[in-house]
C-alpha cells in the first residue's frame, strides 16, 4: 500500500454550503489519493455517423418537431437544432408563432397538485454523431449557450412557467439515453426544491451581510481557472468529488441575460473544464446544470440571486445515507480537487 | 406495441409532498405499464458461506471492533453483531464503558464548518452469508430493529450528536460494497438537510391545521398492507417508482422509542414489503432509511414530528434534472404502484 498522503492525514470535516444550505461530509480516509480518481464507466458508443440516430444530420424526420435551428437560413446545413422531446416529462402547452401561450387548462388544482403542463426540449449540439460538446470551438460552445438563452426567452413569454432547468447528461450512468451530444431544457410550472432552498439561504446571507453570497466568493485555493467574465472553482462544500462551478464575475440573476461576448467566454471555460475532467478522470460520465433564478423575481431578490453553471462528474452512486439525510459524503477535499484540476495539462490543440 | 393502459392515458401531474416539501413530476407517458417494471441490475453474488467475508461467522477477527452482539451470552452463537465500520465516514468519538462521551475536541469551528466527529457503525443482520434480511422470521427482523434501537440509545448519551441516520444499501447499484446482509448507523454532529426541511414543513402544516402531517394520512388507494401497529403506503408524492413508507399508526417522534412488540410487528411488515418488491420487481437493489427526528427536540416539535421507514427500490439512475432542480420524475402514479403492490401474491411460506 502506498504511503499516506497529506490529504489522507486530514481529519474528516463537515461543511455547510451557504448558498444551498446543505451539509457535506468530507472524509478523506475513505479515499484513494485525489490524483488517483478515475472513472470506470463504459464509454458512450461513438462513431462518425450512425444511420439509426435521429439526432444525426439527414435524420431530422425521425425527430419530434423542430422549434428552431441555427443557422436559421435553410440554404446552410444546421449546426444546432432545438427540438421537442419525443418523450416529454410534461404536457406541452400551446405554441403560437413559435411562442408559447397558455389557457386556463394549465392552472394548478391546489398548492399540492399542479397539472403537468410545461416544455421539455432537446438541444442537439452538433450535426455529427462523433463530436462531443468539448470538441467544439469556444465560439461554437457559446452558440449552444445562446440557443439555451433564445429558447428560455421564448418560454418566459408563458406566464405559468416558473422555472427553466437547463441540463446535460453525458454517458449512460449520468442519465443519457442517446449518445449523440445533446442537452435538455425543462420548463416547470413550479419553483423546484433546490431553487426555493437557494432563495431562502441567499436571502438570509444577504440580510446578515448586505452582500450576494456568490459575489463574496474568494476563490483562492478553490480556483481552477479564470476567463474574462467567469471564474471556475471547486465549491467549498462540493457535494461530489471534482464538482466544478463556473460563476459570472459580475452579479447577474439570470443566465438568459448573457450576451454573445460572454457566451463565447463561458464557452471557452466550459470546454476547458470538460476537457480537464475528461483527461484527469478518464472521460467520466457527467452532468451539468445551469443554476439560475426563477423567471419572475422581485427587485429585492435580484440583489441576492446569482446564477452559475454546476458540473458534476459521476464517479460514484448514491446510497441510503444520501437519500435519507440529504447529506453527501465526499472523499476529496475541495482544495485538493481544485489543485489537481488547476494542474491538469491540456494540450495546445484547443 | 401493446395497447395503451388507463395509466398511460393519464396526464402528467406535479405533486408536492407536504411532509418534505418536495415537488415530484408524475409522467406516465414515459413509462411502461406499472406492472412491467423489472430490475435489470446484477444480483448480489451469494453463496452459503464465504471464507473471505469478514461478516461471516468465524471471521470476526477480520472486522473492526465489536460494539455489541445478540445474544450477548458468549456460550451461544451470535445472531446479530453491531461493529465499527472499518472505513468510517466520521472520526470516532471516545467510548467509555460502551457509551460514547466527548471532549471539547468534537466541537464545531463555526456555523459553516464542524469537525467530522461521530459514529459510523455496521449492523450484521445474520451470521450466514446467503441469508438476506427478508429471509428472516418477523421476530428476527424485529431483533435487527431492536439492535438499531439499542445502539441509538447508546449514542444519544453523546451530547454533540444531533441526528442518527439508520440505513440499508442492498445491491451494488444501491451503494452496498459487501454482499453479506448488513445495515449501517451514521451518527452526525449536525441536523442533515432533509431533516431540517421536514421539521420546517411539518411545523407549517401543524401551525395551519393543528395536526401532525403523518397522523393525518388517509391511506385509501395508497395503502399497500397493514399490521397491528403500522401501515405501509406508497406516498402520494413518491420520489421513486414503487417507493414505500411504513408509518406507525400512533403518533411517535422517535424510532428508538419502539418496544419489542411493535418491533416484531414492524419486522413482519418490513419483511412483507421487501418480499413483495423482490417478487414484483425481480429482486431489485434497494435502500431503506429510518426517517426519525433529531435526538433533541422541543416539546412543541414532539407534537408534529412522526418517524417512518422509507423503502426505495433502485430502478433508474439520477440525472442532471434531478441533481439540478431537486425535482424527481416518477413514471408511476402512486395509486397505480400501490395497487400493483397490494396484489402481489406472496406464497404462504412466510
Amino acid at each position: 500500500m502506498a504511503s499516506s498522503t497529506p490529504e489522507q492525514n486530514r481529519s474528516p470535516e463537515l461543511r455547510r454550503d451557504p448558498l444551498n444550505n446543505r451539509w457535506v461530509v468530507f472524509s478523506p480516509a475513505r479515499a484513494k489519493r485525489p490524483s488517483d480518481f478515475k472513472s470506470k464507466s463504459p464509454q458512450n458508443p461513438s462513431s462518425n455517423s450512425n444511420s439509426s440516430c435521429p439526432f444525426c444530420i439527414g435524420n431530422e424526420h425521425d425527430c419530434a418537431p423542430e422549434i428552431f435551428r441555427f443557422p436559421s437560413d435553410p440554404q446552410y446545413d444546421w449546426k444546432i437544432r432545438v427540438i421537442e422531446n419525443l418523450y416529454p416529462a410534461l404536457s406541452r402547452a400551446v405554441e403560437k408563432d413559435g411562442y408559447p401561450s397558455c389557457g386556463t387548462s394549465c392552472q394548478g388544482y391546489s398548492d399540492r397538485v399542479v397539472k403537468g403542463c410545461g416544455f421539455h426540449d432537446v438541444v442537439i449540439e452538433t450535426p455529427v454523431h462523433s463530436v462531443q460538446l468539448s470538441d467544439l470551438e469556444p465560439r461554437e460552445v457559446g452558440e449552444v449557450l445562446l440557443a439555451y438563452k433564445k429558447r428560455i426567452e421564448q418560454i418566459k413569454e408563458c406566464e405559468f412557467i416558473k422555472y427553466v432547468q437547463v441540463f446535460k447528461n453525458h454517458g449512460a450512468s449520468a442519465g443519457a439515453s442517446m449518445s449523440h451530444s445533446h442537452s435538455q431544457i425543462l420548463a416547470l410550472p413550479v419553483i423546484p426544491p433546490t431553487v426555493s432552498a437557494r432563495l431562502c439561504s441567499t436571502k438570509e446571507y444577504f440580510d446578515q451581510t448586505g452582500n450576494c453570497c456568490l459575489c463574496e466568493v474568494q476563490p483562492k485555493d478553490l480556483l481552477v481557472d479564470e476567463a474574462k467574465y467567469f471564474v471556475s472553482i471547486v465549491p467549498s462544500a462540493a457535494m461530489f468529488p471534482f464538482e466544478i462551478w463556473i460563476i459570472p464575475r459580475d452579479h447577474s440573476s439570470h443566465f438568459h441575460d448573457i450576451d454573445s461576448e460572454k457566451a463565447i467566454d463561458l464557452g471557452g471555460l466550459l470546454k476547458l473544464m470538460l476537457r480537464k475532467l475528461a483527461v484527469q478522470l478518464n472521460n467520466p460520465p457527467f452532468n451539468f446544470m445551469i443554476q439560475t433564478s426563477p423567471l419572475q423575481v422581485t427587485d429585492s431578490q435580484l440583489a441576492y440571486t446569482h446564477w452559475y453553471l454546476q458540473i458534476v462528474p459521476q464517479l460514484s452512486g448514491v446510497g441510503g445515507f444520501e437519500i435519507g439525510s440529504g447529506c453527501y459524503i465526499n472523499p476529496v477535499f475541495p482544495e485538493d480537487a481544485a489543485k489537481v484540476l488547476r494542474e491538469v495539462n491540456i494540450s495546445n490543440s484547443m
